[in-house]
């Protein structure tokens, strides 16, 4: 069955900053890249209920495939790299179909 | 542009039981008869790093739709004689392509 990762996140930067588009831009590019990444899309988030703001949103096929992504260099690069100082604050949400 | 509204929650009945099947039923047949709601699904959440377990998610055509939907009496009356007493716990999310 297919899965739905989800990220909720806010920046550190500044909204509209030169900074937070390039981590958007660098964020899909790097994980739309990676075998097993389907329906990738980055997503603003816009209720006034949450304090985050954007979203990174993948599907997979299976959980192999989810769990290939979660092993692969490139993801554990990316949030190594750029997720641990660029993200203020977040929530993983994984979705399969009821 | 379209919006993706949803709502991740979690139950104040037991996972599996008749009281959490009826009342997930009983959101999707109430909700997606509110015009202009498209794509209604009900999602299992399965990432361990949240203990919301459900999603309702629904997409509306434009904030007028959005605001129509909350408006209607069904759904106002949803919220409050099912809602405020059997969900334990949720996150509203609203979300746009970037």
């Amino acid at each position: 069955m297919s899965i739905q990762h989800t990220v909720v996140f806010r920046l550190v930067h500044e909204p509209g900053s030169t900074a937070e588009i390039e981590f958007l831009a660098s964020g899909r590019a790097t994980l739309i890249s990676i075998p097993g990444v389907t329906a990738f899309a980055v997503n603003r988030q816009v209720s006034p209920k949450s304090d985050l703001t954007w979203q990174f949103s993948m599907v997979f096929a299976d959980q192999a495939a989810y769990d290939a992504y979660n092993a692969h260099p490139a993801h554990v690069e990316f949030v190594e790299t750029r997720w641990k100082t660029e993200v203020d604050a977040f929530q993983e949400y994984d979705f399969v179909a009821h």
